[in-house]
């Protein structure tokens, strides 16, 4: 079935339950879907397992784990928890992939509502941050690998470097996975994040060849971008990003998984979910499929 | 003195002419300007010259050429012609180093009010784009090498790759500017644009042992962006850069030139330009000037 590698992540249709993406996705002849932990939490993740596969679908990855670059015992414990919690639910949802968002500098945890201290505040060690979050990657990952599960660790655009996600390459997430089975650590491609990358092809194929491509994830780069950078992101083909080029690199590179579409954006959460999965199915057709 | 070393662009003082930019950084006790070629032309290349050095200050750099990246033979003569101008205007300012900031995606053209074509509208290929100004670069660098003028390639953060410069490393820069000598080609290496990347360190590390450092520039990420994200940039010391680290790296690699400071924000831009001098001067001498 010509859609049956599309799989649609929640946070696309953020004002949609679980069950109805399920079914919006299903009815568009999607193969998969990719759910956010919160609409799991709703119905838990034994029930959401059973909507999901009920419906014939499979769960593409789980989002997210990650946010581990607290300087302080207590915070960094804290997040190993949620992180062990998020492992857990990704084995019960029968997924893979659990997708990282590794965490910002801490001089970006007060902008993102995150519990900080003035030595937070004055923390802008971008060196150390990436450490931090190599080593946390290490402890959490023996947990993962007993329980099937990988941590897909998503390098994120430099938009987001100071409060989300320290982790800025392909490259650089696989120096930080090579420490790892290819099973239990791998990369997300987010054309979203690294569309501009000078090493994008040679990284993919590089991620390819290790066996560590855990999602490819497909949403556009519009201008200008919109207050909320957060949510600036557009349908693929509306924006200044080059699908069938990267999805030839991820094709070659051997990558035969899912196509995850994660779109945040204020006007596309305003329309039917029917109409935003049918527009997503139609761009992936034109401007991914035939390319993989 | 304590602030020789330190420069004024003179984008930082958008509202002041030229003369009234080296007055208030010359009382200041700055050492050099960095003078936009909008604020050049008021008075003719000669003059400028002139004013900058009776009062006893140097030209760091000259901003801008670039915009090497159109698709027809017109538009890319017309580029050449223009940048052509600039060198020789350098040359006149009697400053070795033009900034280039060498252009976006034809994609990006018409959100950068440039003229463009629809093929130019869904032309998306970045690989094409660089390669572009690879080739343009090879054309002018014999123009600027006989008049003492080094293109001082710009990476810029990945932020503006769709509309304003493909180039997005230092790393990128530095193999465009390897098939020409070290004092024709150059790299900028400005916090702003290159804070986020993973391979920093090494990169300038690389850019001087090769003697390629044309100018160090200084400015913060602050967030939130601006609505206008080309006017987000802070006050060293307001935002998320860790300038002493990065500082320390540009005198480890042995960069012994001016310290210009370029920063775009509306805020500072309402300030009278003493204070904004100031306050520029104190932060430089705090968190960039111990550390060089």
């Amino acid at each position: 079935m010509s859609r049956d590698r599309l799989s649609l992540n929640t946070a696309t249709c953020k004002h949609l339950t679980l069950a109805e993406c399920v079914e919006v996705a299903k009815a568009a002849g999607l193969g998969a879907v990719g759910p956010w932990r919160d609409r799991v939490a709703e119905v838990g993740a034994a029930e959401a397992a059973r909507i999901i596969h009920d419906a014939g679908l499979r769960v593409s990855t789980l989002c997210r784990g990650g946010f581990l670059t607290a300087r302080d015992d207590a915070a960094a414990e804290a997040a190993l928890a949620d992180n062990r919690a998020a492992i857990d639910e990704a084995a019960t949802l029968g997924t893979k992939e659990l997708v990282f968002v590794v965490g910002g500098l801490p001089s970006g945890f007060a902008g993102m509502g995150i519990d900080h201290t003035p030595a937070d505040d004055e923390d802008k060690d971008l060196v150390a941050a990436r450490q931090r979050v190599a080593d946390r990657v290490g402890i959490l990952a023996p947990y993962a690998r007993e329980r099937g599960v990988r941590i897909a660790l998503e390098p994120m655009h430099p938009l987001f470097t100071a409060d989300r996600g320290v982790l800025t390459t392909i490259a650089q997430s696989l120096a930080i996975a090579t420490d790892h089975p290819a099973d239990v650590v791998g990369v997300v491609v987010d054309t979203y994040h690294v569309w501009w990358d000078p090493d994008l092809e040679a990284s993919i194929a590089q991620a390819g060849a290790e066996g560590r491509i855990s999602s490819y994830q497909i949403c556009d780069w519009t201008l200008p971008l919109a207050a909320n950078t957060l949510n600036s992101r557009g349908y693929p083909g509306d924006g200044h990003i080059d699908f069938p080029t990267i999805s030839r690199w991820v094709a070659e590179a051997g990558y035969d998984g899912d196509v995850e579409v994660e779109i945040f954006n204020e006007e596309i959460w305003s329309r039917p979910g029917a109409e935003v999965v049918e527009t997503i199915a139609r761009r992936y057709e034109e401007l991914v499929k035939p390319f993989l």
